[in-house]
């Protein structure tokens, strides 16, 4: 029997914490939390490619990058799950048509992970809340605890590809994704080409230097705006400060996506721009960094097994 | 004697917190605590109005918005302070032209905000860092201090306003300064128009109602782009979210902001877009959402003393 753990998390609550099945639960702290942990491992042995798409500021595209890339492998033929770990803003469901779904749990305290086009399976805070209205006014230990059951609980199965999609910054959630998936291959940082976005990515970059997580490159979102009437370019946001900041601090650039209103309407809609659209400039220059990340992880990757 | 507090929090550093100077060491935490308290309350009481600025999802223009806000405020005479609770990506320093300063604090345990054009008074916690590439990894407790201190310890002396400029979401940050501001006037939500930013934002209207702080209204950015070459507007994110937010939430519309590529160039190089441009049609909308702000403040504002 599937029970649902759809349920109010209308704040401030920090004591509703998720009750996840009794399997779950234990009388001993530090039993529960090392089988945790076992069970964190055993998931991830699974995960052939463990990818986090991070930013120093919100609001570059990083969600619409997650899905897209998410899409772009599945559409390859591979196993991808997505494990969209802002817990505050989470968008994923929405950007892969999933938007109203629950995450079903049985009584061994398995949940299975929801499923969406071409096989997409995806965890997200999305699928516990009763609708959108509902804010998580939680502080970072229980977040914490939440992306660990979304990994240790969660049935992924095999997968090729799992991509985490993390909140803006450098605090709890992206430390603890670091903590919990050591053997990461690497991450993708999103900015956007302002000046001032470009103080901020900096910081992400050294975030992974120095937590040693190695970096995959550098995605320019938002760079230049082409008149769909006029055919003139307008640097909206400026643009160049992506691959300025690859090139000042040593790191891979991957590529930089023009703005299109069409990007912004395919993920309204839950579908994938460089699918539904594949010729216009943005969806060319999305397969190229397709390539770039598949190249890096052939080169680089830490296949798990 | 003044000492300067720029320091190295390179991290993985939880432990480098900030030393603060030895006056405010006590071997006693409660007393700690106490004192910080009756500090905190002493700061805000020469505070007339204290206004924070929130956003569901991050990128949104929520910095933009603060700085343009102390900028309004301030060229109409009234005494101004910004406190930037950003602590990952403190944008409010580059945005007021005040970047590589630092904050001076003297043997008394207080420290001097930063003060830019027009007096307006500035605390972040980019003033303390060593560089753009330093990034803050802190989790939540660490922050909540950081926040305290830059109301107890800043001198911050008599305001007419104080801006609170919050990280998006709902979480630690969000949190503390609800908890530790408890007579704010109220919240200036910042959106954009897409769909999935619709989602988000309807999440911190409800964490306001939840907390019990006003909702002053709220803005929708990036609303439309026209093409300075042949005027065409294009929706770029679409357009009318925000509006349709605020009349579906029972909730104040203060006004659309069209995208305009010099508000990018102004904040980029720390002036104001409506002093700078003030004939462009995003400075004519910025000034009538600074007309509505004082009417809510005339009408319902929290006056401290």
């Amino acid at each position: 029997m599937k029970t649902s753990i759809k349920q109010n998390t209308t704040a401030p609550s920090e004591e509703k914490i998720n009750t996840f099945s009794k399997a779950n639960q234990h009388n001993d702290p530090k039993k529960e939390q090392y089988t945790q942990e076992e069970k964190t491992k055993q998931r991830l042995s699974k995960i052939k490619h463990k990818i986090a798409i991070i930013s120093g500021k919100g609001g570059v595209g990083k969600s619409t990058v997650t899905a897209n890339l998410a899409m772009a492998f599945a559409t390859q033929g591979h196993k991808v799950g997505v494990l969209d770990a802002d817990i505050h803003g989470p968008c994923i469901p929405k950007m892969l048509g999933l938007k109203g779904q629950t995450i079903q749990g049985n009584p061994t305290g398995e949940f299975t992970p929801v499923t969406g086009r071409l096989g997409i399976k995806v965890a997200s805070m999305d699928f516990l809340l009763k609708n959108d209205e509902t804010p998580v006014i939680w502080r970072g230990p229980l977040k914490m605890r939440l992306i660990q059951q979304f990994i240790a609980d969660v049935a992924w199965g095999d997968l090729d590809y799992l991509f985490i999609d993390l909140p803006p910054g450098t605090g709890d959630e992206p430390l603890s994704v670091m903590q919990l998936i050591p053997d990461m291959d690497g991450v993708i940082i999103v900015t956007m080409p302002s000046e001032v976005s470009e103080a901020v990515v900096k910081k992400s970059v050294t975030f992974s230097k120095q937590i040693g997580i190695p970096i995959i490159g550098i995605i320019e979102n938002f760079s230049g705006y082409v008149c769909p009437d006029c055919g003139k370019k307008v640097d909206i946001f400026q643009s160049g400060g992506g691959k300025r900041i690859a090139k000042d601090l040593s790191v891979s650039f991957l590529g930089s996506i023009p703005i299109d209103p069409k990007i912004c309407l395919d993920s309204d809609s839950g579908v994938s721009f460089i699918t539904q659209n594949p010729k216009i400039p943005s969806a060319k220059s999305f397969n190229e960094i397709v390539a770039k990340i598949t190249l890096f992880l052939k080169q680089y990757g830490r296949v798990a097994n």
